[in-house]
């Protein structure tokens, strides 16, 4: 088992070391849950208290907290990426054996780089291209001429369409499809006629994508994913769509056809964006939320029915179908009030 | 690559040509985007501004704006389905070989007509059916006894369970599962216990089903899609549902057991039916909307809480809770309008 | 094909024989659709008229409703159960062939018991157990470590990752993936940095996994699935949630991250619970409803906004963005009311 002293971690990660730099660690683990060989972390001043009662032999703290425990720290100015970073640190990925197993399928023409791996049932299409250190897992299919960067992990059951192209350091977790047809239909007399989808999947650098989610290529242009962009799972993303850099997409949200993102959005889970509308930079959907139209402003943003007790919520929603008229009766009592108060004066 | 002169497309797909058959395009594209090796088209008569800037060697135009250009063209009453198939004849798919991989693994008694492909990883259960040029993808598993007709399209890591039955013409994208089990469970002194499945998935001619989407089978009956339904990714529908033929569903929409849908309606993104009730013919659904009750009568049905800026719906949002209250309120002030009113007159 | 008496079904099931214990059948149907050689069922004496017209060749009633018929029938204290009890009877599960499938890769050091069935093109990863008569279908892989239970059936296309623990009698769906990472990023400099999701699944006896589902490894602690919970089809469950014994959720449905559900709620379909949060044991929630903050009490809860044609949607929905304002505009007209009174008295 790997162990770091403080001193160590320090010397990869930065951040001032207090009470003890030669304390070895081998795991993070919560203040509650951790024993003298873990680090363990705090960062939200709020829960100094949980402090006291830990067991942990080290433990990551911000600046405002630096002299709230006498315990072995690391003072960071963002402790919760602090300990990401160690965690990443104490936890490396197991290592993939370079080479393609005997039980993995290879098309004609497909450059699988001599670092990368390509394990048992993984099926590579015709002329891909499997980047330098890149894995691709159990059960993978990656399509002809879909061409994946370096340093991709892409874990059992990923489908990736044809002629996607995907940049380096992807993290594709199981079942997500890349590259499948957007939804285009016309009707025809009588009949829906299948619109070839012949746009691509384009991804940038250090995306992530979540367990079965699925991004359709696009319809003519291509359906992108600027870097950085991280999906939970069971996330949609149609045709044509573009996710600005750096945005993150809670789970079982959809994003309709030509939709356009921006930069460091935060779209909460389930939330559901509508088709051929823009979304500015730095803004936040709130959970469950349909938007309808385009938004223009950074800013926080929601569409969220209260939750109630199911007699309370039945009491108070029958209102609703009526809300209009109940507007105009208020307009009314407005109007007979102000001749009623011109009668008296 | 494949070209086609105005004249050769109209004499497969009728229309009619102007100002310029011979003009040959290879394939198509967006008046934004177009090269003069691409035919475009213009399916709106709002738009005929973006006409003037297009570099498009020709365009498919409607009969209303057969004149507003003088770049070759095909006038066709409904251009927007000429556009699709256009693209289809300009984009063919890709042939599959005909034959059985030698990495598929067929089961005893499988039927596999000598046109149909079956890529490497998959599995035909025993008994099964393909029908003529119909491609089985690399990794997608056919159950035993299912059935699937002629010219089906199945993308790698499709599922099929046993004993369903697939009409010709399917479409069916990565990871759709066809056939599981529905949720059927019956509490017993503290445990559920669970109802088995014995009906099946029975789909008809001319469907699409999206990447990850999931059909269950019926309780007892059978789960039905009919003629040329569409169905986006990422879609549930449950046991027992009955989808009208020609109805098209959007993504992540799901549809709860027992429900009826009637013909040709249109269900938006994330719309949720319940269960046990019935859909007219040509019904809409707004996306992310609940359907709680039959709708009986066609038309266009909604039930969305509309977007603000989170400070705004909080204030807002708060007095959904005293609804009943603040009808109860306008109710009093009326009758002591009309008390005050009396002792006026 | 299988028949059985009532008596001998009575036998092994329980409840009381009227009418004629050796009448033979061979199915369940509905009443509807039942003929001489299936036995029916009536679960609510609402529907006491359906058993007039019924085929059936035997019935199965509440005690209420014991002499609603003369047709052969067996009483129970609960119907529902009992059909799905005979239901099982009549339809075992197709056996599975003990033994690993040439077709399947198995890694180093692991424990495939000898009554187990491993199926083509399963991966079994290296150290992993798969207990006695369990099932693991075609295109299934086990993560490295994982421990199966017992009488596990995993149908095609399963996905679990390394280090999970799951129970006996575990059903799992196709495309269903559980131990995928949970949704970790910390923001650092303007990007984001990925969490190592370290904790595992930990899955109970008598589960049950929809297909498509997805349930998330833990950040540092695991995510926990308790005995006898079933969870339907596209269901994503976030990393280091609870779920207690015996709660059931509906397709679609969402739980965020460290979410914690008690035992024998009731979730309904495209529910969505926020992160970090409690609900009681007992709790039930309609379906699309978002919950947003602990519920301590048991009891029934909604959130849905209701349905209405579209213009009558929009015509009462409008006044949702000024309901503060018409809530003010009441208070100020009960004001002057009381200010008019006053001066008339």
């Amino acid at each position: 088992m790997t162990s770091y002293c403080l001193t160590d971690i320090a010397a990869q990660l930065g951040g001032r070391v207090l009470g003890g730099g030669g304390v070895r660690v081998t795991q993070i683990a919560t203040l509650e849950n951790a024993q003298p060989h873990h680090i363990s972390f705090l960062t939200n001043s709020k829960y100094r208290a949980q402090l006291a009662g830990t067991k942990a032999g080290a433990v990551i703290l911000g600046e405002a907290d630096a002299d709230a425990t006498s315990l072995p720290r690391i003072i960071s100015d963002n402790p919760y990426a602090y300990f990401a970073k160690v965690s990443a640190l104490l936890n490396p990925l197991p290592e993939a054996k370079p080479g393609v197993h005997s039980a993995a399928v290879i098309g004609d023409g497909a450059k699988i780089d001599v670092t990368a791996s390509v394990a048992a049932t993984a099926v590579i299409g015709e002329n891909a291209v499997i980047g330098a250190y890149s894995v691709v897992g159990e059960g993978c299919y990656i399509g002809a001429n879909t061409v994946i960067g370096s340093h991709a992990r892409l874990y059992p059951h990923v489908v990736i369409y044809q002629d996607c192209v995907i940049g380096d350091n992807l993290i594709a977790h199981a079942g997500s499809v890349i590259g499948s047809d957007g939804f285009g239909i016309a009707m025809d007399e009588g009949r829906w006629i299948k619109i070839p989808q012949i746009g691509r999947v384009v991804i940038g650098n250090d995306v992530e994508i979540g367990a079965n989610t699925t991004i359709d290529r696009g319809a003519l242009n291509d359906t992108v994913i600027e870097d950085g962009v991280k999906l939970d799972n069971q996330i949609q993303i149609a045709h044509n769509v573009r996710i600005g850099a750096h945005t993150a997409i809670a789970g079982c949200a959809g994003v309709a056809g030509s939709a356009v993102i921006g930069r460091y959005c935060l779209i909460g889970g389930g939330a559901r964006i509508l088709g051929h509308l823009e979304l500015a930079d730095h803004v936040e959907i709130a959970a469950h939320t349909l938007v309808g139209k385009s938004i223009r402003e950074a800013g926080a943003y929601a569409a969220i029915y209260p939750l109630a007790k199911q007699d309370d919520w039945r009491r108070n929603t029958v209102h609703l179908r009526h809300l209009d008229e109940l507007a105009k009766r208020i307009r009314a009592l407005e109007q007979e009030m102000e001749l009623l108060k011109g009668k008296q004066s």
